[in-house]
């Protein structure tokens, strides 16, 4: 049997080479193969020219070729060959021009070289090409030919939306993106290790939250999104993670959401404090992705992100070189494992009460050592420090906070002190 | 003249060999022995098998004989020599058995070979020896004779309970538990010194605070006295210390209440600040004693402990090395004088207001010097301080602690500036 | 053109020679000087005997001669060469004594013999002359002739007040004091400074708020003016400067005001932070100045005091060295600059919200960079930060803090989002 981690990767693999841009035949290839995983996954279309609060929902890009020939007549570019070589939502053009001329078009980073980055232009029609540094510099003077068949067209924003039902109408929100082409941290890894997190989540028996799971293109399709279901969310959503960045296996990281405070928050500074301490944490000063419109003003929904090593703060980050060597099972098998733990951490968030003042006496019921001895009084010291704070007033979160342990360590604890009677929770 | 260091060592000396239990002749004698320096303290007696919140008040526990005579016809063990010989609760037995058999029934300590560990058993019957491991490991093959001559008997929980009425229905709360036998710094240091602090209460002209001041056996007494007096505590108290670990001369420590910031903890902290700047802090998850009940969710009590070494903290604790030897006429005066410190605080805590906006003017009053110079500015400093945060929100702690003042240093003053009408104090 | 240093610098020349106390002509004179600079500025009179709050307005004091001549004839000293030399004052004395009767009446510092101490005795009748101690130890025996024609009369206390309109009723408070005799730091740079403050302040086209601004006599001046005014201020004043120590040039330095985190504190500690990083912050309980009227308990006004080299800490302090030679253009300029600032951050200090939810797009009013590069999304990100905490909840100040910029970086930008119907501000 394969392991979480290899068949993440191998799901990242078959993801790959699908050209994706924030519209278009990429996104929905990429939901379909989602949808394999996740039957009930629904796939949502909203109109171009839709007026998304302060946005308009783009036209849709279709793109078909997009080359450049040599002076020698030789294909120096070709996307099909690298979906990022075409900048996103270039226009059409066919036509024959000097290099010079050819040099406004094309998009390369001197201090990476060998890198191809990563380049859009959605709200302001161009076209361009991206190549490597090196590429670049190393092209004759002469006529060149630049071919790009694209279209852009009054179509649709495509999205995929997946309630999962729990106890509670409340909901945790899991939000990924699925607009950028052929990179692999940056971000193929947040699709692939939700898509793994969702099915988990099918498989419990029971949910305390309910689940809100939506894989759309960043940017527009959170605006789209809180356009069309703001209130609900307000009303409804407790905590929610922007799943991204989570494939490499160089760092675990966490950006806080704008109000640094809350139950996400808290839960992720918990989870990631007892198993990666050496995690690296972020302000919100440093974001860049959805949690930009889910926290904004208006919108203050408590969404932090979970990451391994964060965009904007790799070397490879938005080139080439952020490919599928850059991220590993056990990378990708990391992020899902901080976020699985997560959600159980929320899932198990009782606020417990003794039901008795003074101590229960846990000895008539078994769980304490009938002899007092000088060690005794230590061994069942987790157990009493659970009770000495369990009044109702702290969940289990700040309980486990107090008393320096990680919270899965105290959830069957929680559950044999509720059998005996000694706790309830709520 | 004795000094009162000396008065309490005499004191301790005296209730030394009286062989204590949680219930028993041993209390009745040791609370017969504080009447005689508090007559107004009152017994009571609750009775075998009532229903104490979770608990049940035990069996009481008579002990006459324990010994252990070994293979040659010599008493090897016995427990008038030392009442820690026999584990506490032990039932009774007569019987001749094998070393190895008896091994079963016998506890020492490896670590510490010279010293015989102290141990009960009083929710579970069991009859057991404790002796030095050096002792043990000289102990002969052969056939040794036990004899506990003990009975468990409905009989009653006993305790002393003494009210020292003050101007308020408002209570201070000093507890120390009296159920030890043959200890020292824990536990005959407590009820010595909450002895002294009561005749000294009771000596006071007039008391701002009602005193509630109980000898109780710990944990199980705690509760038994919580269950008839929860309601009218949780009501009155507003600040309380458990009594205990006062005897030795080693440290100076404090371990908070739950909440960590009541009134009772911040006047703790505050005198030891200034008293004993080295002072060790513990927190609430070094908790140990009757703040376990006091503290518990449901009662929640603002009961903190002001110790010298701390149970469980120093090596010697719970053996027969937690002797006479140990504390030192100069270890309970000290402990003694930061409890009464605390209460002094607590008797002075007022809030006081100036009568008029803006300065008083001091010099008419006679209270400040005429004459303008260079440093006349800084004479009355402290004055002028108590003055600026004298604005009825805050107590005379909360201005001694921005004004980094002990409290004790501004009684006086207070008392002068409301003799000449600046100050108001509630 | 002069710059505006030079210029406060030479109006601290033509108040120096001033005898000033806390009442009397030498007031007057200062008034009339500043009223030059100043036309609306009302001159008020209180009369002596006045009660205001727990003192009494004193009578008012002319001083005309105050000389001693030594056993030869010759003068030994002359209050109209340093109007320090009289003690502030003084009653009138016309007596031949022995320099050892006479030394009762001299005041020097042994500690800095050179300089001539500044000695007050305004509530209780004295007369006395103060002088270096350097002079005092090379006075023969014999019989001196001293000589103070002073009078202590039924007066007035004399004060100044200027009230520039803003659009709100509500109110900074200006304030600094007129007492001080030839001294300069302490304290002719405050009403130099204030003076141009105010000049500027009239020069603006509209103020957000109303300019309450004071020149007082320290202490029993704040005292009359606050029973005088006290209930509309504490409805009105939303920060405040007491405006002293604001000439030297050698530190920058805070006194917060009783309460600490006032409107007045948060900008003064911000503004300072940013523009003078290396700033001395002093406790409340280094005051000194009138901010212990304005922050007493009852009154309880936001004020702070922004200083450069602050009273009793400088070793020329209340002495004849604290003189023209210590302060300087620059001096006086620096101080005056960290205050325009406080007060130019207070004018700013706005609510804004954005006006949608989710980012505002930017990108369709010219105000971000169309193409997305890996660098783009740093270009903008002042720009963003503001918007992405514009909840109308935190303030301009509370933002700056938050995204580490000083407010005056974002005053142009605020308006700019306001023009593009981005923002919203209150």
């Amino acid at each position: 049997m394969k392991s979480p981690g290899q068949e993440m990767y191998e799901f990242a693999e078959r993801l790959w080479p699908i050209p994706r841009s924030i519209t278009g035949s990429g996104i929905r290839e990429t939901l379909a193969l989602i949808k394999e995983h996740l039957p009930s996954l629904e796939i949502i279309e909203v109109p171009s020219g839709t007026q998304v609060f302060d946005w308009i929902v783009p036209q849709e890009w279709r793109i078909e070729e997009a080359r450049i020939i040599g002076p020698d007549g030789e294909t120096v570019l070709d996307f099909r060959e690298n979906n990022l070589h075409v900048v996103g939502y270039s226009t059409a053009v066919d036509e024959i021009m000097d290099l010079s001329d050819l040099q406004e078009h094309l998009y390369s980073d001197p201090e990476m070289p060998e890198a191809v980055p990563y380049i859009t232009s959605y709200y302001q029609e161009r076209w361009g090409f991206c190549m490597s540094h090196r590429q670049r510099e190393s092209l004759q003077e002469g006529e060149y030919h630049v071919i790009i068949r694209s279209e852009l067209f009054d179509g649709h924003l495509t999205y995929g939306e997946l309630i999962i039902p729990g106890k509670r109408v409340e909901e945790i929100l899991l939000s990924t993106y699925i607009c950028h082409p052929s990179l692999a941290n940056n971000e193929l890894s947040g699709p692939v290790v939700q898509t793994y997190l969702s099915k988990w989540l099918g498989t419990l028996s029971e949910r305390e939250y309910t689940y809100r799971i939506v894989f759309i293109p960043e940017t527009i399709g959170s605006i789209t999104y809180l356009s069309r279901n703001l209130e609900e969310m307000k009303e409804r959503v407790r905590a929610g993670f922007n799943v991204t960045c989570v494939g490499d296996d160089r760092a675990h990281s966490f950006l806080p959401s704008r109000r640094g405070d809350t139950l996400a928050d808290r839960i992720a500074v918990h989870v990631l404090g007892h198993m990666h301490p050496d995690y690296v944490a972020y302000s919100y000063l440093n974001r860049g992705s959805d949690e930009r419109q889910y926290c904004s003003p208006g919108v203050d929904l408590p969404v932090c992100s979970v990451m391994r090593s964060k965009y904007c703060e790799y070397p490879e980050y938005h080139t080439s070189l952020d490919n599928l060597d850059l991220i590993s099972p056990a990378g990708l098998l990391g992020g899902y494992e901080v976020l699985r733990k997560c959600i159980e951490c929320l899932e198990h968030n009782v606020y417990p009460s003794v039901t008795t003042p003074c101590e229960p006496q846990l000895g008539k019921r078994g769980l304490y050592p009938t002899l007092s001895t000088k060690d005794s009084a230590f061994r069942v010291s987790v157990m009493k420090d659970l009770l000495a704070w369990s009044d109702g007033e702290h969940s289990l979160l700040e309980i486990a906070e107090i008393i320096h342990k990680p919270m899965w360590e105290l959830f069957d604890l929680v559950d044999t002190l509720v059998e005996h009677d000694v706790l309830a929770i709520r």
